[in-house]
């Protein structure tokens, strides 16, 4: 019989604290297998948090899994438990970074409020609710405690939200905005294909399309004109493309360069493509 | 029956010589839980290495704990074993780094020399004893084989000693010092506030504080006119507070932001808390 | 029984898309036992990647190795596997990553083009094999599929060849060139200790030693008078040496210091060693 499975999430950095959460779960649960998703969210960043457990889940077995982006943590924002479809429980702070993840695993079945104070540490401190309240809670919910146990039942209607940026059409133009900047410097934006399709026709490699980027902070507008393509080596080195990335979103790259870099792209920063 | 925990904190940066560690402990242990504390500690920092096995082992299972922050590897340091009140045992060099750590978990029950020849890799490079020396020791202990067979015994009191430091109480100041700063940049000290209490009175969220941070280095002298409070978002964004942290010890924070980067904060910096 | 071992070397960062192919690994082989040997290769440098894989994979147990440094994925380089005198099987793209580290494991027994559409995700991205090809194919196999369907054989000589620099003696000199920059900034140099002590006699501790750096992009040019060691710790801080590393190779570093950093020194440059 195979190990249950809890990833993680956290802005904590590599060292230490995310290892106290690993501890603590093999404490409650020895034979759970921890697969980490990451713990160098940018501080405090729940977009970025909520992306990658977006990007990620769908392909980790199903399991219950923890998200640590919590500028909150002690306020009154409360600790919750979410079920999805697929099977999967959601556990982090309510403050939106669960919800697109949640919605992509077949939806948001059920929400509850983190309250069962035997499956927490006997001492909770106010600024490592990871520690004392999440990391225990989802032990116990993957070693097979019923998830009737966590808490109070909450509508989720209730729950904050938290929605990525979608694109619109205007003027031959598609409107879209910077979703997320990957480690190599590529910038997934808040579009699908065919949302850019409809606007400027069929998609096929080598077709030509301009990129226009605001001035912004300290950044001067730039136009960028190049073409779409199926992956970065279908374009010399150092040029920039527009592809479909690995999750199904419109991005911009350069081939073995870092375009967010070079262009001094930040997230939600706005982003119009269009054919000249 | 679960699988027995190593776990592993060292300065070898992320990539290669932290996974060869492992693979010498999956090789000789199969079903072992490896649980990495963190590989990103600065180089040769002892008292950062020891600082986070002392915040973060408690919460691991009982098991094998190794460090290597080992800047006098291949010398006539020690390789040591040190068994502890909890039944921990804490591998690694001679120079302090393990010592704190294992006061906190039940204190310091024996020490022994790293002999045992057959339980090391067959050739041991003056420069790797964490590959040849320490994790396969470790994999050994781990699978079940005696501790009485590491090597010989040694006084514990001829153990290189690694203290926190002290805070002194001054003129109704506590003087007190930069103990670890966190990835958040949120600043250690190394005083509880039960200390604090006694020189300034009881610590009720709110309490006006005045933190004096000397000039030293680049950095000007600053004095901090705070308030006392029991979580990050009980003030304004980016405004500074003074805290009880995760670990119990007092701590400056700035509400989302960076203390030590703001202030040019560095280990071992003095610091002195008073009212006014 | 021992659970089957996969590793994963890749420069995809240590968030988000290491995870995912964790993820993949775990839903197709949930007993596998992964072991990151690291995901912070510079981007796109196969150098890189295939240094620490031949550094790595020795010390780890006989399994699936899975490397991922793939700038021309998507374009028609070819997804392969190879077959170890040892045992592994290394799986990765034919670009030179995956030679240095088969041929140290017993030579390259094999190597199959990966095409078996049945081990891939249904739909496989241009951008991201490692998680729709290369993990849930290293998967299979860790679960006991047969190599032989894998895909169509090929010729070892047909795929793509990667060799470290080698050194070559001259006028009593040895010259050699920079094959990795480790995280303490050590210097590991494409040369044995042998060849070094063929040119400039036996290599004993404390021996003197000249090391010249040519001017290269924007460092000058530099004469390093030092001595041959056998640890760090044998000189001073922050001082020169030469010594045999953990992997056998000569080395340079300073004693608690970075002399990559310091120096300047990069990937490739030529250095020269003679006894003045």
């Amino acid at each position: 019989m195979s190990r249950p499975v809890i990833s993680l999430l956290t802005d904590f950095g590599p060292d230490g604290p995310a290892a106290v959460c690993r501890g603590v779960m093999l404490s409650i649960a020895p034979d759970v297998q921890i697969v980490d998703i990451g713990h160098n969210v940018p501080k405090y960043s729940v977009r970025d948090g909520a992306y990658l457990m977006w990007a990620s889940l769908p392909y980790l077995p199903v399991g219950v899994h923890v998200g640590v982006v919590d500028p909150g943590v002690g306020t009154d924002r409360r600790p919750i438990a979410v079920m999805t479809g697929r099977g999967d429980i959601l556990v982090g702070p309510d403050n939106g970074l669960l919800v697109p993840a949640a919605r992509r695993l077949g939806g948001i079945v059920a929400v509850k409020i983190i309250e069962n104070r035997d499956w927490m540490l006997p001492v909770t401190a106010s600024t490592f609710h990871g520690r004392d309240i999440f990391a225990p809670v989802a032990a116990h919910l993957a070693s097979g405690r019923s998830y009737d146990d966590v808490g109070a039942a909450l509508d989720p209607e209730q729950i904050v939200d938290l929605r990525f940026p979608e694109p619109l059409a205007a003027d031959r133009r598609l409107e879209t905005a910077v979703l997320y900047i990957d480690s190599f410097g590529n910038v997934r934006l808040g579009a699908r294909p065919a949302s850019l399709a409809e606007v400027v026709g069929p998609l096929v490699p080598g077709r030509p399309l301009v990129v226009e980027l605001r001035a912004s902070g300290g950044r001067s507008a730039a136009r960028l004109e190049l073409t779409w393509e199926q992956t970065f080596g279908s374009v010399s080195l150092g040029t920039p493309l527009l592809y479909e990335d690995s999750v199904g979103l419109v991005a911009l790259a350069d081939n073995q360069g870092n375009a967010a870099r070079r262009l001094g792209i930040a997230l939600d920063d706005p982003v119009s493509i269009g054919q000249d």
